[in-house]
């Protein structure tokens, strides 16, 4: 063994077992007690998880005229640190332009700067006969899941998405959507702006939960229509959820992911003064309050399949601003890749909400199943990769812009101080971070082929 | 390591991967490759589970003037063979008698009989204060898990069992709640039997699914008032799905368990002619087929969280026939604790309806989890129990009586055969079955004391 | 014509238009327009309604140690000035006595003290064979509705209340259930007074919402199971409604009533100080203000059929005050009879909530349909009765004590000023009220036979 | 009076009782017993219905380059023929043109033709800031409803009927939408023929259920969002009924209108030989068979507000089989408006399915009180037209086209006989009908300024 992790608590979506884990060759290669290899860490008294999967980041993502302020080897640097050890990234299709040019683009991007293993979803943009053709060909070289919008300019009509899911389910896709009445959302922009109202607070009054509930249930239905399997990005509200549970009802692989603002951040951040509302500019917005306790439910009881961030962070000054005027100017995202892990441990496990098998089930094992990355990624077991948190769960941090590495100038959690946080994250069986300090390089993560979705 | 089980492809709840298993001291030491030892298994091509867990066995049992066929000896043997590894059986309170002796006797019944490891649940038939304070000494023992009829004479008041529920939540226990409307049961029964009404086929009119399902629904509603968790017992229908899923929604641990015969089976049987329909009267009693599909539904998205037996079997000569002339006289009950794991093997993953990571989950991960056995059992991970499967899966096998080890002198799947069967099973490191023989010896099974009930 | 009622606008639960009214023999012989008859009252900008119909009155009624305060000719004068022009009271069954014996103690009751028709319904607190068959004869003696309890300890078990659904089923008559669980109810009442909590605010707290549910739910599926009508009476609650409207899904007839206080009054009202809270102590009790909304959307959309009263009154002093130190010794009832029609048009029809036609059905039509009583009363039609309100719109009215006619110290609706009231009530043709004083003589008002219930 | 109806028993939305009545002016004037007048009509034994009301036609429609073959006069006598009095017929705005000329265009071809009253809804096909204006101005004409389609190439997009909705909702307007996605409907149509589906039967497979569903789902959150009242026109399924009602039950003005044809007639319809399945070829299809009991029971328990019929005919000679070799070239549309009368009360009325009052109020008084017609129609009151049914239930019609007076060469119905059938048919006090004789003339109906709609 090149290295051994010792007398961890090692916890699973499925286990928590205390043992040893031994490492060779960047993967797991022996689980038992008293080994030994050349090199020791401690994880006495820690949890040792799978490292988490990100499987929702927009990185150096052009959009509203800017950029998205972490490229790939400050948003993974940002990731690590926060006990991430995979992202899945969203390849954008530019209009007129091919799945295949996308796919590259974006590895270009990454590949000399991210510091952990990534993969993509290509995003249609465009959906013309030769984009489904083209669609094989994405599934062949390892992004078995596409993305498509129902809001936005690059929205398709139910006839389009309905064709790219009958092309998914024949090729062993999963179709990922943003699930927003972008017809309803310009409308309402329009009206708000016309009436003078544009500050940050009116930009959820411009998109409400209704518009994400229609959307919703239009695109399940759609999924029900084709016999195909369904991925509903950012789901905030309890409408938006009922409805996804109704298709599940029946049976139908209906996947369902929400982030953490939606269930720890409410529509009041909105109101914050001298134009902080900004910070929280994304879409879909933050929603009422009521929202969050059926969001956790939905955890809890399983209607909610994965956590993700929808990270895609922009500089209050410099960035957010240019919509000082006009909130549909305002850059939509929000900073998230590097807290997502502790706030749903703090969140979740140490309020007693979700198990810690949960827990893990929610940031890494339910991303790679879903996205053909088990068992390479997401759960611990011999063979797979030695992607390794060595989790603390007595060491306190505050999520102030300080602590974090994420290159933006604010953080939503700015007060916020939770319990937990990674000590130790292992990428391939090295040592990346170490005490909230990163240690490796850039260019050191590789992109991962995933393999098709299976039901 | 005294023994290796060699190139396997382990399934759990989470993982599908191939590897070693090193077994000392009857507990998995190491997960490797390339492991060496005493003896070695070969497991190569097949899958290795963990030992599955029926938590629903009613051996021995003093019932309608006879005892069930399968003493501890005989339905363990049979549960080994296929493919089960420990059962939690049901210890009945005697009308007036203590919990205490309840537990002691069936203690008694198993001790030198069992095959496998073994734990009781203790049903409550008398819920006096005496009781509910002796409750806690239960669950100090290793039994923390009750159960409570809605029918029979031994049937619980509404507020008996709330405050059952009560109490349970207090001390750590899981309520089992067996639900059909007694009252509405004994007034269909005696009307039936009025109307000159007496064979087997009359018996599901008795007990139609709308007894289940309010029965389920007053269930669910008394826990949602203790917010204590409830585990409802052998559910067959769509309706009373329908009502714990209700209750599930708000967050509760409503926990649902259903059996083979209610996914396979349906209500033509009692039409069997010779008075064949006596070996499939049992309560509840199977549904109308339309209600099978609605179950697998639940199986798929997680309505439902274990798959038991119900196993309670009497021979059609000398004990079903003792109601020949009157259906509410048969015993009730049907053999199942051999043929539960390859039934849903084959139906369920052969069939393309579940995964075989669900498939372990619903055997084996689930019933150790919510009755206080992970990760002892139910699972494979270092340190757990060497509670093994080696599953051939392309071994055929007709579920006939002369192939079957239970003591009963018909099997409910004459003619069926399945594909996927245990090769070789062991518990806690030895081999007690192999190609169908068992290898084992009477009492090698062991108490187990479980632990408290998490949410 | 006896009598002519001129120009008033006509409302009836389909029609608003404006005739004259012609009144010959206590009933109405002619619509139209410039009628001429021996008397004329003028109606000119007034509504002229259907005498209204209280389809839930306990006068006179024997109760916990003491007698409701409103006996059948305070009573029916205080409905009168009120607009309600017939009343059904509830007969009640003594244990081991005939149904027979209680209606015509009933009938002897009210003989010679109505002052408006009045029929009755016989509640079965001792469900035997022989009650069974006598069913048959109240039937035929125009009685055609039973209601039955679920709580205390008239309370009928499930297979019994199970008998007399079948059996209404078979002689066209509906059981009106009082859905509250009294098992449970006397449980949590217990624990309560254990613990020392005595006061008015705990009363609810013995029998909550969720208690009515379980009981409403019970009720209906048993309907369901005998295919027999149902008419949940006093319904409170968002998820009892939720409970009705399921099985009203399927194309039951399932009716459900509920009351002012439960459209007006919340679970607040136990707060107030000095055994203030008493005023409010029926059962089922006040509950929190939310569910006001969705009882409200009930009226609207057609969920809950009738606004009945519940009309049980007792005194503060002398009567409440029983229950001084104990409240499950308060005698349970408020009083309403007299402001069931302006409450409820000034809440919902001035408050644009509902129509005026729907205003109408709601204390007038559907009581008539349901129980028996179209065309005879429950809408103005050539040969229904002339029981006829003139409705000044504009007429306020502060309903305290003073201005009502309960026999009762109290008013929950002290301070209350609604604006439309009755001007004038005809009973049979005769005015028997003019702004708010009574003018009938005592044993005017007759026997109503029902006619059977038709789904 | 000029005439006296004697005899009869009148039946209205809430009323039945035996009366005459005097008819004055073409208005009912008088209602009472014995009354005289010039002339006597006897209707004794037979019922008075008020004339029916048909919201739901297409006269004299282009569609798909033919002209639908009923124009005002054969269409109008053919309705009074069976009970309908007044029908509510869409003028559809031409691309580019104003809902004004859409009116004028419409009354114009109704003008000399009508032999029955009737009202128009404009169909906003270009919903441009000019027409939102124009919408106004409709209504001040009494035309306060407005159709809008989500299918077809009229379809709106969302954010268009959305500013549809809210402008309805400003001005006193419902609108009535055609809930069927375009989009998809016209991607699987291309799909179905170019694999060579032309068939009739194949119709109902580009438009499934499915796409309906999405409709009305999107169509009534919509109006939720609007706060604005929906008509959803021509409901046929399960799906779409059940997404209509999660709507109403937050108290929203949804109201939703079906068909005899869905309630009575099934996808099988669809394989009649020689291209028989052409003549059930209309938008949305017939549907499976189980989806009548569902419609049924909405029509008792009040999900469904109105029985309409879409009548639009074509013949198959001429018409239909234009599109003998292109299901997607048939022109869409059924005879109906002749026997939506008789069709619901023989199946709803004499199969114990609906009340008689409730037949007339699906009928008669719900399309009168949507649209704005009540008093003046759809009841039988002091001041209502004297549009009048004479309603012999003994009467036994089969309808086939020999019988009826549509002018189209086949009947859906033509080997049902129904019992129970126009007698006399009155328009504003005149006989237009006798025995099933038209006896009017054309040009004798009038146009309808229809009142603002009221929730």
């Amino acid at each position: 063994m090149h290295m051994v992790l010792r007398h961890g608590t090692i916890v699973t979506a499925t286990d928590i077992y205390q043992a040893d884990i031994g490492i060779h060759n960047g993967l797991v290669a022996l689980i038992g007690r008293d080994l030994h290899g050349d090199s020791i860490l401690d994880a006495d008294g820690r949890y040792v998880f799978p490292g988490a999967i990100d499987p929702h980041t927009h990185l150096e993502l052009d959009s509203m005229d800017t950029v998205s302020a972490d490229d790939f080897y400050t948003g993974t640097v940002a990731a690590a640190c926060g006990g991430t050890t995979t992202i899945i990234d969203y390849a954008e299709q530019s209009q007129g332009g091919t799945l295949r040019d996308a796919l590259q683009a974006w590895r270009d991007k990454a590949e000399n700067k991210a510091v952990v293993d990534y993969g993509f979803h290509v995003s249609i943009t465009d959906a013309t006969e030769e984009v489904l053709t083209e669609m094989q060909e994405m599934v062949t070289q390892g992004v078995p899941s596409f993305k498509c919008y129902l809001a936005y300019p690059e929205k398709l009509t139910d006839a389009e998405l309905l064709r790219v899911l009958l092309r998914a389910r024949e090729i062993g896709a999963v179709v990922n959507v943003h699930c927003e009445n972008g017809s309803l959302v310009d409308f309402m922009t329009d009206r708000l702006l016309q009436e003078g109202k544009t500050e940050p607070r009116w930009h959820p009054r411009s998109r409400p939960a209704s518009f994400e509930t229609e959307a919703t249930q239009r695109a399940v239905t759609l999924a029900e229509i084709a016999e195909a399997p369904l991925y509903v990005v950012h789901l905030t509200c309890a409408e938006a959820l009922k409805a996804a549970k109704r298709a599940r009802a029946s049976g139908r692989p209906i996947l369902v992911e929400t982030c953490p603002q939606y269930l720890l951040l409410d529509v009041e951040r909105y109101d914050e003064p001298d134009f902080g509302g900004a910070k929280y500019v994304m879409s879909p917005p933050l929603r009422e309050r009521w929202n969050q306790q059926v969001l956790w439910n939905g955890l809890v009881v399983g209607d909610i399949d994965v956590i993700g961030t929808d990270h895609c962070p922009f500089n209050l000054v410099g960035q957010k601003d240019i919509g000082r005027d006009d909130f549909s100017k305002i850059p939509n995202g929000m900073p998230g890749v590097e807290t997502r892990v502790p706030l749903l441990y703090h969140e979740g496990v140490n309020k007693g909400r979700i198990s810690l098998n949960r827990f893990v089930e929610l940031v890494a094992t339910n991303p790679a199943r879903i996205f053909g990355l088990l068992p390479q990624k997401g759960t611990i077991a011999v063979g797979s990769d030695a992607d390794l948190v060595v989790w603390d769960p007595d060491k306190e941090m505050t999520l102030s812009v300080e602590n974090l590495h994420m290159n933006v100038d604010y953080s939503p959690y700015e007060d916020v101080t939770v319990r937990g946080y990674p000590e130790i994250v292992l990428s391939r069986g090295k040592v990346i971070v170490r005490d909230n300090h990163f240690q490796g390089q850039a260019g050191s993560g590789r992109f991962l082929r995933r393999k098709p979705f299976v039901a």
